[in-house]
């Protein structure tokens, strides 16, 4: 009975950070290690089940991470990158999308289903929810890689007040009529800022933001939205947490009042961070 | 970090009970040493506010209990009894109705709106919700002792609906003009049925019902409504027990799934009977 | 058949009136010999079924009245008053609110429920409609005398466009959680305020401001914001008109458009005021 | 000051009537006398004014009257009639039309509009409320003159849920596209069924159903719907009254629960009828 | 099989026309000869009933015409002018209400409903829709000739959100209780500027402005707010097309985007207009 | 002017037909040559898009066709039949939900909103829309081969209610938590049934149901339920028709009125069959 007991307290403790997000939307950028392992996958799913039965709105966008390459692999395409960014041909984009909107964003959809909840997966080209342009670099031409226009989210507030948990995949519809493959990011950020998000939580496969990635003593703990830009700026950052913070940056410029970079790689990291004093990773604070 | 997803693998386990329980009502019969002891009226506010946000609508009807005979005391009047049944006569009855809906009632309002949650304190003369009759018994008159002539469970649905918690006292108004004082226990009974509530609970100072009083060993763990029709009817059952039971058949009889009596002293009992495997206490299944 | 299509005509008189004050809020204090007189307590809960019948929504706020000093003499308890204000400790506090709350407040809902009418009885705590804090004075510490601190008026609105008439006890919880008596007339105004009433009137048991209280003739029949505000800080006014007239200043600034201080002896004073061109009592208008 | 306390017990006295009938339609079948003297055009304006603002739901259907005569005449064109039916031809038709959808019903409107009230014209051709078919007689073509094929009440709904009086001239269209004109007896009473009026009420220029027109003291002053039916099978009854009483069967067989035929001589007969206790004309009781 | 797969390329063609208008309101004014041919009044019909099925919302006006002068010569009433305008004294208005309201408003209706269509026809006076006031001329009283004082669009609105096509005949209320005629192309730029429609277009007899009215080149394709304005000035336009102008200007002025002017004597101008490039008549653009 | 004046008349002639579907849900089995051909896949886009703008709901569901062979022989995968159906491994299943899903669906998108178009593309698991389970043969496994065990169509009126136009692929969730592949054909027919479609229309590439395949004058035009389900016994047909055949007595079955068999390599068929009077294929009519 003592154990039951002090099981309900532990729920009892949640109530004021459940009270905090009530009616409100997170946007969770999903990916890296939480989106292979079987067991983070699981959790992570039971994460978004508990946010949204504690009447909290939870909206997913992932992106596709190995599976990409491994059809790549399957279809003996070869990747070719351009200054570290992937050359997006029309062959690459079909793979892609496929993994994306067929594969990536329906396995997690059915996770979530399969456990009772209420998950819809959505490409970003649904609705027109993503309008996207054609990323422009002055090196190279990257082929159908895009950049966001701009996000209408009428469909994903129908779909979340209706009760269930939107996936969205980062394709976006450009008005040539082409589709385009999107940072899952940089889409992240600014669906996030679109909604009017109380909170964006970015999963990443380290701790946080830290001066030097080789040493967990560096984690910065809090960022200004000033100390954000600042940081984005200098060279400190490696390659992959430069979207990452960018999209950030973008969905506190929206007037969301917190961003997270927070490790996918703890189990639960989501409720963690949401529901408990604990904090986890790096917090960037709006203006 | 072990210790914090120890305590979100807490939360999830909860799911399954939240999603059975998501919009629907529960009617808790308040009473007793739960309503006395002040950790336990603490632990009670704070077991509602997880149920509303949650998702479940928590219903309250509590009794009086030591506060009328206290009241009663300082006024100088003595109670009087006609085998068994207190005898209230017209200044009885203010001081009783008094001291549920302007003291009992309000301090319970008082716990859970302290906390930050939301509830309000309704009689059952508000908004015509409960219409009483005189209690007809055989051998005397009891004066302003009332039974439940009909149910308007209209203004409770819309303060549910409305995302708060009705707390009710028993007093109903009568056709004749006249306030009644009503068991609430009975008033509990007719309140979940008039609701179509998913469970009710009865809050006792006793672990359940049991075959013999003074043997815990003898609690009975589930009853079918005929079992309980039954029981009401040998002469098994003490005193207090006898309305109780009636509340849960009244409840069944008007469709409610399961009524359950618990033992109000174990702290977090309505948690743990909503959001666990654990059965304590009686429950009574309908039909 | 004369006289009926007399009577017929005297109700196509009120149809200005009413047009006038239709889907309106008018918001009553209601208190001194309107709330002791069986005949006027009955004219009065008559005056209000007949508004809300013709579209017009009443909210009452009440205060105690003799009832309180009834009780404390029940009870043996010597009221202490300092600087002509009552000092209330915790336990008067107990008594003050089980009165108004569970006495007077339940008897008005009554007298309308009666009738055929659907009033609820609601405290200041009921929601968190009314917050709370300690009355601040340079001399004494007056104990659990507060002074509203916000009024949220939700409850009340949900309340009057579902059909029901409020009927609002003074008692207002402050965020230390304690509870506070607060002056009804003060409750009032604010509330009027907050609601976006039409029309504030106030019930005393005189004829309405006069200069000299012992000759009616001297009757204020009108005064502007600006003539109310300079007549509150003259020495003109007795001790109970200075919380009356500062209840109509409070509800004027909060954009009511008028208030009005009538004598509640008159029966169905109510009625006569709103639904009559008789201009009785004072009338303030706001800016 | 006695005046006015005398003036308010008469609204109060109106209130268990204006309770009987709040937020129920009660169609009345206006013609005759009351809409040919200024007086009783005004009264019957003040009426329809006060029962809307009392939350009550009328919806009244109009004859032409002496008007279509007169019109007529102007035109010089003779009026025809085979056994005692008016020959409508589509000549006539179209001046029938004419003064009944654009003078008469017209004229009603201004009148309760002028007085601040919301009516709205409507012929039974708008939106489809109407569907007529020609009137079969043995004897002869009576050109253009209709029967009631079906009634479609949505727009009068529409209306009337709207906050306006829905003024309804006797047109229908038939399935052939030709307009036909309709008896306003017959039409009020199908209309009341379709709208699932409270009370159906047809003004004459009699006192209600007698014995002998000629005595007064033969009134009939209430009729079973059995007792009407045989009324309306014997040879007792004057022309006139024969539709009259026919469209109260219709009414009553349609579910409306009583049906008046009254004194439209009489000044504000239609408010006497409802919120009195005057039973004034014949009552017709449904089953 | 070719003839039908043509057939569905024309439908096709109109969806970006049909998609610009989706749910917008467009006004029309509906007179001269398109109101009096039998083949041009079904084409009417039948466009009205197309832009509604096709999820656009017209809203017709209409004059009288020819129409009115028949029956005052019926009634051997000689019409008087004084400078060019019509002398409407209250013997005249009778005959013009009639006409407008009684006859051409509920033939126009007939046309529509008898097609499956759903029209209500209103005169102004319905529903205080259009305010009047005595139009004020310096040289002579012109009697019961009226201007628009101001629109309440709301019963408009709601009839058309019911999916009705309203039908308004050019007759207001006046604040002296008087009814006025009014103008019918003036009361249509009002409504088109009240309603917020998104387009306004007048039907006359002309191929639209021209220079010279004998010489069809000279037709102007589009005109500009500003420009409009001093063609108005100037002494180029014959009278017929200037309350024409004034109503184009007005609506614009009020915020429609773009106001025509078009041939009603080209059958199915109506939809020409609205759903194909073709520019016929003139077209004024909004600022 | 001729020209556009006919083309108006077009407009006008689809009237009947688009009143008779309005606010009706047609649902499209979408498939063969249709979704193959550049030219037939636009035709199909802009069909869909004037059924929406004329307040029609067409849903579609759709198959994968020779884009899941395309992939497999991309990825190296050799496909397996057993009796004439596809055997469907693990891996096979994923390949085919990425095609179907990831790029069939997303295609058809894409066309319609490139339009200016609102479709969703939508699998079957996504809010638990297709509840899956393996489908039963005597003779051998399958693999993830399934059929329908219960729709739940709420997204999906949700989505048509807010405008979009969802389209479905056939791919189920198990209670196993396994996906599974399904016929489109019984998946479009279990949808109509499920929405209460006002029509079925499945897509073929031949001319309809015909006696002899190879002979088109065969062509079966009319077939009650009771003949369709004769025939689906008889060895008539050939292996493609079967399951086309049973999809549409299932929605019959299921209360949808008409099911039609149509050739998908007609141009604009689904229009041709919704607004002309043109009988083409063959259709079977509901009990």
């Amino acid at each position: 009975m003592k154990d039951i007991q002090l099981r309900a307290e532990i729920l009892i403790e949640a109530i004021p950070y459940i009270m905090q997000f009530h009616n409100k939307i997170v946007v969770i950028k999903y990916g890296g290690h939480a989106m292979v392992d079987d067991d983070l996958k699981k959790a992570f799913a039971k994460d978004l089940l508990f946010l949204k039965h504690a009447g909290i709105k939870p909206v997913v966008v992932h992106g596709g991470g190995p599976e990409i390459n491994r059809l790549m692999k399957m279809v003996g395409k070869e990747p070719k990158f351009l200054s570290g960014l992937r050359v997006t041909d029309a062959d690459s984009l079909e793979l892609v999308e496929m993994v994306l909107s067929g594969k990536v964003n329906k396995e997690i959809v059915s996770n979530i289903n399969h456990l009772g909840g209420k998950a819809i997966g959505l490409s970003g080209k649904d609705a027109g929810s993503i309008k996207a342009k054609k990323q422009e670099t002055s090196t190279a031409d990257l082929g159908y890689v895009g950049d966001v226009e701009s996000i209408d989210p009428h469909i994903i507030h129908v779909i979340v007040d209706e009760g269930y948990i939107p996936i969205i995949s980062p394709i976006g519809l450009g008005i040539d009529g082409f589709s385009y493959n999107i940072n899952a990011d940089i889409v992240a950020g600014n669906i996030a800022a679109a909604l009017g998000a109380e909170k964006y939580i970015c999963l990443t496969d380290v701790t946080g933001i830290m001066h030097d990635i080789k040493d967990p003593s560096t984690l910065i703990h809090e960022l200004s939205l000033e100390g954000a830009r600042e940081l984005l700026g200098s060279s400190v950052l490696n390659g992959g947490m430069l979207p990452k913070l960018q999209s950030c940056i973008t969905a506190l410029e929206g007037k969301v009042p917190q961003a997270h970079i927070i490790d996918g790689r703890t189990k639960h990291a989501i409720l963690i961070e949401l529901l408990t004093d604990e904090g986890i990773g790096t917090m960037i604070k709006g203006d």
